[in-house]
């Protein structure tokens, strides 16, 4: 393990909730979490879709990225030195470390944060990404990528936010195999079904969630399980060393499941939810998607959480983790927890 | 870090059903994990309090050392060298880079097991435990000293077998500080408490536990809170920096507690259990035991499991970690995952 390079220059690829988060933490806690272990931060570009770039080789100016991004306008009047047209030439010329790749998903492609993070690997740097995409649809090239470009790609908070799984079972469990899991990991459907149980219209809790703001702008990519099927060839292949995408995924929504349905369940003592699971099978892991009457009491129905999985392994039994209330906080500790990991070699 | 010795030199002291286990699967899977790693494990010595004591430096013959155990025998006959009188002794002496210290411990003082660590850290040898007295009763005394010795003192085992939670923290959580946590730790109170829901009397239920040999010699140990104010000590001192002692833990047992009690509490969504708990209060860390009515559906006293704890911290919010069913291999992996750690730097 080399030192870390000081400063450590950074570059984000997207400037959304998580990203505004990190930049702003960066000059609070996270700061000084960094430099209490020797690793002095420095921002050196932002790029993003639709409001501009910036780059800055002595820093940008974080405060004031953050007021034009909230603002809605472009970081474009930050940049210094030559034009920078695209997300591409960004990336192959911001001076930096490490890339931050947070950007906007397609669930049914992993794009554009997969060729990012080729791009920015195949330079050398260290990639970081809360993105599902590039893990669940590339997980096994971007690894051998960057362990060719002697770098790391990590992304704890493709699932569960900054829930140590990734980590912990790559640092925490030696050895042991992980022969499956379970795991209720999207909170949308968890939403809708709990209001289901308490007498709503699957309708009526459908609009209900997307009044809060908690849906995907199209609806179906929670209930008919497509976010669920990423996140399960996500842990699938990073946990069991799978290389499955999500269009193998067996899946099932919860389109067709009613009130009545899920009222009748929480009576026998059951909740409807989507549980996702992965086995080995003799041609590979075999992954699924659907809703399953979990009992009562369940440790993956319990209260208050926003995502729960166990992991079944051979030499270690079932290891439970669970998030509490899960949010951009929680996503932008993700990025640096891998941010310290990939500097310090872990 | 510098590369692990060859042959990797391995003395036990205690050869209890864990240390036997250890051994066991040393022979077979864990043996296959850490030549994996490129570590040659070598058992060098055992010693027991009442069945005498072995040291061979090119090995002990572990199945012969195995099945003298199983009988009840002495190991002294596998012994070659001169003689050693003394578990002291043979700390002293016995060729080893790890001691694993896995004596029945004492839960009101930590001691033999604490005197134990410190010979074995003074000479420069790693200690991995699974006794939570050390870790209750001296943990930062220990880390010290292993600090100023170059080695590792780990103990995984100590609370809910090999869960990683004190790795888990140590490395998956950079920068995070634990504010506090939660806990059912101790199962001989959960078992007893849940066939009270079921309508067994207090000391019905107390001798069924008896009868299953899953109670302590003493059962006031588990009754009056001990077990979990131990375990509770451990994690306050290796979790939140404190250092804090079983006396001092505030702590009030189950044993007032009726079977009456127990059924009201669940009719009406609760069940009483044995909750541990951690706050950082001006004066330190204060740790607490008791009885808590905690509704069905918490996290806490979700079905299946041997142990549950939350953590809540400042900059990840709440995580929880949960382990199914808990027993001599979950606590054979924590001396396996802790002896990778010593061995690697981690």
């Amino acid at each position: 393990v080399s030192p870390p390079p000081d400063p450590v220059r950074l570059a984000l690829v997207g400037f959304g909730s998580v990203g505004r988060r990190f930049a702003e933490l960066l000059g609070g806690p996270y700061g000084r979490v960094l430099r209490a272990r020797g690793l002095r931060p420095r921002v050196t570009g932002i790029a993003t879709a639709r409001h501009g770039l910036a780059v800055d080789p002595e820093g940008l100016p974080l405060a004031r990225a953050l007021s034009l991004a909230r603002a809605g306008r472009t970081l474009d009047p930050l940049h210094r030195g030559p034009r920078l047209r695209t997300i591409a030439d960004f990336i192959r010329r911001v001076p930096a470390d490490v890339l931050f790749e947070i950007t906007p998903l397609d669930p049914r492609t992993g794009q554009p944060a997969i060729r990012h993070a080729q791009m920015a690997l195949r330079r050398g740097l260290h990639v970081v990404t809360a993105n599902k995409g590039p893990v669940a649809f590339a997980r096994r090239s971007l690894r051998a990528l960057a362990r060719r470009q002697g770098v790391g790609f990590l992304h704890e908070g493709a699932v569960m936010d900054g829930t140590p799984i990734f980590n912990l079972a790559e640092r925490c469990l030696p050895g042991a195999r992980v022969l499956g899991f379970r795991g209720l990991l999207n909170s949308t459907t968890t939403r809708i079904l709990s209001r289901m149980e308490q007498g709503r219209s699957a309708e009526e809790a459908l609009r209900e969630a997307q009044a809060a703001g908690v849906t995907e702008a199209d609806p179906r990519h929670d209930l008919e399980g497509w976010d669920a099927a990423v996140k399960g060839c996500v842990l699938a292949n990073a946990l069991m060393g799978a290389d499955v995408r999500p269009p193998q995924v067996r899946r099932k929504g919860i389109s067709g499941i009613t009130g009545a349905q899920a009222q009748a369940a929480l009576r026998s003592g059951h909740r409807l939810r989507l549980i996702v699971r992965a086995v080995r099978a003799p041609r590979g892991v075999l992954v699924s998607v659907g809703p399953e009457k979990v009992p009562v009491g369940d440790f993956l129905v319990s209260a208050g959480s926003d995502g729960a999985l166990v992991l079944a392994t051979d030499l270690m039994g079932e290891i439970g983790i669970w998030e509490g209330a899960g949010g951009v906080d929680q996503t932008a500790y993700a990025l640096l927890s891998d941010l310290v990991a990939v500097l310090e070699g872990a």
